[in-house]
């Protein structure tokens, strides 16, 4: 748990850390967030993190709470402070507390939250053994590549991954095509060694760690396409991984009641694990 | 302004009435509400609305936050200590404070928020007048009909409307058919004098406003039909207006740039108005 969280200006006590009833973030998911990895007690992809959150805000309208410059302060300040070296840092941006009505006050000023903790590495068994996903229906909203706290579907999804005892759920659009995962991307590798995953439209969320990957796959010579791709397809694939910011790459051996190949874990999934391992140690992106 | 808010078991002056950065309420958008109009004092359609906080909670596997009995009091006394006589009482039911993950926490206890405050009267050149709605496409989550706090695409609807100098934005759906508002439902009148709102689906919420007016309605004998309509439809049609919990019944006169009938108030907006009166002096539904 974290032991400082800031909150508007001030450094406050976890259970301290509070924003009023009328935060919108509260009563609107009026707001946008980013989760970065912490190593070392440095911030990895700090910058790439810190584009999308003023994408996600510019496209909210919602002015971001204080510079750049300022706001690595608090980032740094509030790592420090909860003494993370191998954690996150969570962000979340709102627009504000103000008498609830739908339309955006005329004066509000925007809430800034940040919690930093230090995470338990990841369980080496789920790189050994692999993970299971199941696939349910995207019931999101139209602009998903917006990183907003209107998460409820992502959090219903996850939720119903936990109870059949998978790890997560992929979204299915529509067309029958995986969007994402619920907090993570979608990837699989064809027979003849093509790494596909979605391209990045206004229908998922453009991952920090799907581009760092994308990087480093690309100049390790493999083959990338980027898109859709669908479940059918998914589950004839001869393997499968999944992405995200906090464990990085987690190989997906069965989705639904499909094993994936031999029901183990891939050989690109591990090259990429590798490869974005040096990739981290390096120092992650600009 | 609510000057005293009801926070998980405690009254307390609204500027301090907070809850914790970690509520997923404001992570999440993990939550329900329900808005009350307050007349005399009293709590218009009690019991629908409570109702229908206790499907949206069960859709969301959220466990009541305490008994009926117990919530009951709780709503009256935010209505006393705010000395609300002609207003609203705003009730938000979240899964509860919990570190950080998608599923749900297995020990969090559901947050309890009501605020109450007094309402400025219709403007009643609103209603001599009517109002002018926009359409927008409906961007929100597949669930609807759950009055989750999932929000932020109504805000980004009624905003553009404010923008543009509308009332209100009805939103339409992939089919081209209006939805509803995003804080009310929509209704038409054909040149048959057939009163048209969209059935009850899971692609709209089912307003307990919607639910009065379908009632005293057809206890007065008019042409009911719960159907899908078009944009295209509604532009042509012989009046239209909106239904809320807060504003019972608003004419619309323009949507878009299309100006219906004469671009006056209609004679059954007015009818439904007068009857809705009727049906709340009689102290409304139980």
């Amino acid at each position: 748990m974290s032991r400082i969280a800031y909150v508007n200006g001030r450094y406050l006590p976890h259970r301290r850390a509070m924003v009023h009833v009328e935060d919108r973030g509260f009563q609107f998911a009026d707001g946008a967030y980013e989760v970065i990895a912490v190593r070392g007690g440095g911030l990895l992809d700090e910058g790439p993190h810190l584009r999308r959150l003023h994408r996600s805000l510019s496209a909210l309208q919602i002015a971001p709470p204080m510079s750049d410059a300022a706001l690595k302060s608090v980032m740094r300040e509030t790592v420090r402070r909860n003494r993370v070296s191998a954690g996150m840092l969570y962000i979340q941006v709102t627009r504000g507390s103000a008498p609830r009505e739908f339309a955006f006050p005329a004066t509000a000023r925007p809430t800034l939250v940040m919690t930093a903790r230090n995470l338990k590495p990841l369980d080496p068994k789920l790189l050994t053994d692999g993970v299971r996903v199941i696939t349910v229906p995207d019931i999101r909203w139209a602009r998903p590549d917006i990183k907003s706290v209107a998460l409820l579907p992502n959090a219903l999804g996850k939720q119903r991954a936990k109870e059949v005892g998978a790890y997560e759920a992929w979204q299915v659009d529509r067309d029958g095509n995986v969007t994402e995962g619920t907090s993570s991307n979608a990837w699989i590798v064809t027979a003849q060694d093509e790494i596909i995953t979605r391209h990045a439209d206004q229908g998922i969320l453009n991952g920090v760690t799907r581009l760092g990957i994308l990087k480093v796959a690309g100049e390790a010579g493999l083959k990338l396409i980027e898109r859709s791709f669908s479940v059918a397809e998914a589950k004839a694939a001869r393997e499968a991984f999944l992405t995200s910011t906090t464990n990085f790459i987690v190989p997906v051996v069965r989705i639904d009641d499909v094993n994936l190949g031999e029901g183990r874990p891939g050989k690109l999934a591990g090259r990429l694990r590798a490869l974005y391992d040096d990739y981290v140690a390096a120092g992650g992106g600009k």
